[in-house]
């Protein structure tokens, strides 16, 4: 990969205009408040894995719409307290995978709760998903899920996803093996964005570890890279000629920019210079916005996998801090 | 494209085992009837463009479930007695595309019902499409369609698309401007699949007309080919590794074989020898199934565009003797 | 497609310099003088096809050199008096197709001329042409038609095109049923650049559809783009070392940009802003430099395909107040 | 992915004949007992990384020809006694990534030990390598491992390989906190043909997890795959001429089929149908000639991922049984 | 590569049906007798190039129609006596390239006639060619040679080309530097399918060296391979439906099947078992027909560039022998 | 290829920055005469070949390390005196090939010196090669040369390969068939690269032919091209995360800028402006800091083959003139 995008200099302080509905929090606070009339419903089924050192649970709850939602929820056995609890949200047409893919929290002592995002994870065959999404859409869309009901704020999917996300935190925070003072959300990707709006949605979390995010300045990300998935809009655009303005106006309620403005807690971000998925300017762009405290990694020679196993390795020091009780 | 499948001379008689569920009949009439107690609620709404020899509608109907469905009418104008109607059925991807994409029927003095494939045509932007598939999914599936509740055949998307066109059959035969004694279904690849389909759960129709059919041995054609819409299934199963045998007991209910093994009216099929998206073998074996009047016609040297326009002259003049009135 | 030309704004205003040859207008008024030494011998075969609302005839002229070059021509059935003709001209690679292709203009009342490029066509099974090139090359040349006799504008393949496209116009207006004070020429790509030619050699058309048109701003074109065809002419330069210069003495002669300073009928122009087969700034290179009355289409999140039947259903309404006679 | 190999019912039974050197043995006796004479000077380096369930090392050790060969070392926190260890061999082209990579077996109550497989892993973003391969080429190569040395088993470059793989698991052994009569070789593709070799030579090893096997009949893999590694072997072909004799008579000591004909232990294999990187036929090839217990699973829709994280869970239930004590 | 074609066993007595006009002998004696009313009015240009060991000229001969064919010609500098003389024939696309491209038969002492395949070479910038074709087409074409004027063998590009080929062999003869008994008609792929077809029309040749010829069991080659050129004659198809059964009976005036059933010179073949261009069984059967002394070297791990320079190794030992004088 | 670096005007004065280590001449001193002690042990075997005009010779001698390299060396038969010679450095991945890819310097009146590139030739099946790099890697590589040994000066490979080219010419001027004081260096792209470096570490050469330049202003080129083999050094560093440092410590010791800025004998260069493997302004940037007499041709319509035929046509002249005795 060549560079393409704008020098790591300008990066450094590239902090671009957001384009934010008036209503953006009240739609939130609506739409979170809507959700909350569904009982969350969390079942945390035992699964059956001959591993001595984790409980591993197949969980479950309700998510928006009441639909629910799957996920894995695996704590360090014998634990004698309620430990923190890291939120991981899952990257573009992934799904929740194994839970031996999980064990790295509990390595260190932490839980952690696995959401999938509904509706992937159904072709992947090294991590795959079991979550619909029971909401078809009204319109036809591209395939894939990022125009799915993308034409009023509504019905988006991303409407559904968010609010699956915060009330995840929930059904963690309520769980008796978590410290609910202690959440943490993080994600790569999808994820990343995902982690970047529930740290927004839900300011209550400790922390946010926010990798390459995606779903961040879709203006600018359809206009600088041809790679899907920000390239699903720009089908969409084509075929649907008339649908830009009502595209643009939904997506300013899920702009990664927007949520960005509004993060406290501290956040570990990372992105790489070579990204031509979720291109630099755009993560610098909500970093930069950002209003915690922060401190973000730069991978200038790295694609989408951004730091990989190392950011993980950053990220299990940056919690030790962050986490260690009192 | 170097020949991959059966040599013709095989192919005129390979006439493959069906897997066909004993409830098959029963799925078909009860799924019909629960779809019938919506009421069509058929709507065509006048498009204003300046054409001097056509009107054209946008219509609309109540499909499976209740469900907009929308399409175009097109009728000749000036016509002082009902006319035959043409349906045509999308290929996969595809949207309705432009009122005049349609004018080939209405030029041959018959009316044409287009009706879209619900939640195809969103990223098409020489055909795009409006119709939504409101019935999300209540399980992970592969991008696309293919495998949208694939794990059940009350979930299955292809049975809602299969009602939308039975019922589009009725919408026609209800229009005046229609004589419904005269309606030929129609379509090619996914088109000539639900034609296939419609033609077997409508025998009231007066005759079908089936190119490069999709949706037809759906075991061997995954097996044969290495193309895309089919392959959707396979990517599916490499992620659910539990689901072979549940989605091909769903797929047996929706099986061309199983259908053409039904089909009773007279049938002009069209074939490509070099398709390797709808393999000539998956072709064959549905065409040599078919019980009423039927004729292929042999393309050796095209892959999946077919007959294309040549196909539609020969349909011209296959119709001109059918649906001569008496 | 991410955005890879000028931003709109400069678009709108961009107007690049002009590389015209002296005897430019003499060249052109020499060429068509001596192809006007041959009879045009235009000839209209009835094509028998069951269509009601229709008259189709294979159409046959002499183009330049005499050589015969074919078509379709398509008129409402019944008109009483003589009708508006839309010239219409085939993008690069495909041939005339069907005439089931081409109902549109005749379901909005006019007759339709389609002329086939000559020697295009051969390996396109959707549109498949019938008209050779009878005038081979002097020299060798890149595979495709864009470097055949490039070394030269008398020997040049669109000096025969062109002249082709000119004897088409006088065919159309010979003929009984056309109205030649209402003659309108139009094409896409390939198609659009012959269209714009056309309305400056032949300034006796009453207007001209240009989309997305090829053959303009050679020079720019084949800098900014990696895509065929522009590309056939770098890799001839690539291969004649010594030929860059005689290659763009050449193309002066053909350039859009110079047509386009001599239209002075309407134009309705489209433009695609994520085309890379033929660059925004190319085509508002043209527009910007059209005298005539002109509007431009612009489609911002389209590649080649452009406006497609969007387009189209802006023209008929654009022809509706056109060609209003009285 | 379309079957492309023997049917499944051809596979079960498919045994073919093996190309076995008459000094087989002798060789690899001779190889082992030369790379003896280097001490093992094992180091376990503990990694500063904060996770409280296991204890982490940095290994390296003396491979063949003393060179020092790097990997990781993770056991249980606080294990009061030796325990089962599993040796975890790398795919083509990784590394031995990061520890928390790593994880599973040590969830499970095992030790692992993760070598790397020498000069691998340095162009592997997300399972970076470090250890090098010091021992050159005494003739050009293909780029890639699979041809260095290729023309002499001598100096091929599996044959130091297999050599640090056999080492590794003595280095292993040694350690105290692991149980040397509960070790077993595992790893997939590459590593798995790494792990079926020193299974059979090193038989004290307690069992073996083999999952689609590369390295494995090359006569056949070369000739009906056309995809990389196994393609490095025909590259180094087409250009050396007058190689294919030295060359296969030289792999005649690394095919896996010498070695698992050797193979006595219990073995839990794997394959995919879909796999044309490592093709079915050449995994059952080696698994019916496997001498000891054994079981395969079959994955009927995969890819070279093969059975992934299913496999994981698989091997989980069975090392239960394997490894359970007393 | 994978192996695609039949099992070497059965390539060495695969000898296949010809498909052979019964008028082939006197197609191609009217063909020369034609050609033979123009005057060969071969030119020996000397081009300067500072070099010591070769006379170089730019050659220019009337070919088919007259046309003017261009080429270099090169002789070993101070020779004293007439010299054999390699005729050299030219690949699929590209041109005659530069004189220092052909010393090798110079260095051995004998001269070389290089002639360029017309039309070709306009887009070879490393063999750069400039004869062109001036004998366009009479019907449209898909892009690249093989499908000019193929309805018609009296018009079919080969028919000229082939021509060509046997008039330079009677300018080569006529060089007062050349033995006119002593000459060798040679090529690689299109060059060997030129060379197989001058052996059998200009009988008086002394041998042949045919490396993976082209134009050689069209039929079968076209329904075994995806490559081209071959695959242009099934684009051609595809598009033209009605061509097939022209098509065909024009190729068998050209097949090389057809002129190696009446090869009677020595002839050195070469075919390589991974050629997806030139299949080995199409190779194999025009072999297994010539009616000389023959000879053919496998090269069992190549693709198309078949035996490469150790395949000129073996010519220059064979025309040692061939050439030697006494 | 779209023009994607620097325009022409700017290239013409474009100079970048230079990264020189203080100790860059002493670390070549050193690495030389560290070479010197061992003892050159050329060998000329002759190589039979039915070639009258030249002698032909195979070579080896005791490179860096004194390890055998290989090549060929070819003198013109029967010159009565010594001769200048070309030193001929082969393109990345390209072997030595066969001694007829290599008779236009002595048809021109030259000996000509091939050397290998160690380790190169081993997938190469036009141009194989045999000489293979004994000195293999202590760190993990990415699969090609780029990166062997990249983390010190010591250990990385074009410190052997630039040694072995200096003392090839130290064995071409030790052969009595060659004039020591006029020796010339050439190659292209990797072979440019090493005929730029020997030409700064041999000044006692009379001149140099430098084409389209490889290994040369790495910092530039890996931000600049998409293409290998630069971006084997990005997926290095993409993998190795702590690597860039000492990455680019190392290649400063190697970048031809470097060498160009002691370049002092005539110089003449080559540079194709849509090359994108050498991207134009890295080889501006030797060009310009070139200190001798120098030309460069600039081939403007070109990609990475550069000038070819046409550019060994220039440098006969130029050699003609440059090498004329007395």
């Amino acid at each position: 990969m060549a560079l393409f995008d704008l020098p790591i200099e300008r990066l450094r302080s590239y902090r671009p205009e957001r384009d934010e509905p008036a209503d953006f929090d009240a739609f939130w606070s609506r739409t979170l408040a809507e959700a909350g009339e569904f009982d969350l419903a969390a079942t945390f089924t035992p699964y059956d894995l001959p591993l001595a050192a984790v409980d591993v649970y197949d969980v479950s709850f309700a998510g928006w719409g009441g639909h629910r939602v799957n996920g894995w929820f695996l704590t360090p056995r014998g634990a004698d307290r309620p430990l923190p609890c890291v939120m991981h949200y899952i990257g573009y047409s992934g799904g929740r995978g194994f839970p031996h893919d999980h064990l790295l929290w509990p390595a260190a002592g932490y839980a952690v709760f696995v959401m999938e995002t509904r509706g992937h994870g159904g072709a992947s065959p090294q991590h795959p998903g079991v979550t619909g999404d029971p909401h078809g859409g009204d319109h036809a869309q591209a395939p894939g899920m990022m125009t799915r009901g993308i034409l009023d704020p509504e019905t988006y999917y991303y409407r559904r996803v968010f609010t699956d996300a915060v009330r995840a935190v929930d059904a963690a925070a309520a769980h008796p093996a978590v410290d609910a003072a202690r959440i943490v959300v993080s994600g790569g990707s999808q994820g990343g964005g995902i982690a970047q709006a529930t740290a927004a949605l839900r300011p209550s979390v400790k922390g946010a570890l926010i990798d390459v995010p995606f779903l961040t300045d879709f203006r600018r990300a359809v206009e600088i890279t041809d790679r899907d998935p920000y390239q699903e809009i720009v089908r969409f655009l084509a075929s649907r000629r008339d649908g830009a303005e009502r595209v643009f106006a939904t997506l300013a309620y899920f702009d990664g920019l927007n949520f960005a403005a509004r993060g406290r807690v501290p956040a570990l971000y990372s992105v790489a210079l070579m990204d031509d998925v979720c291109p630099p300017s755009t993560v610098f762009g909500a970093y930069n916005h950002w209003q915690g405290p922060k401190e973000i990694t730069v991978w200038p020679w790295n694609g989408h996998e951004g730091g990989a196993g190392f950011q993980r390795e950053k990220q299990l020091r940056h919690l030790r801090e962050l986490l260690a009780d009192g």
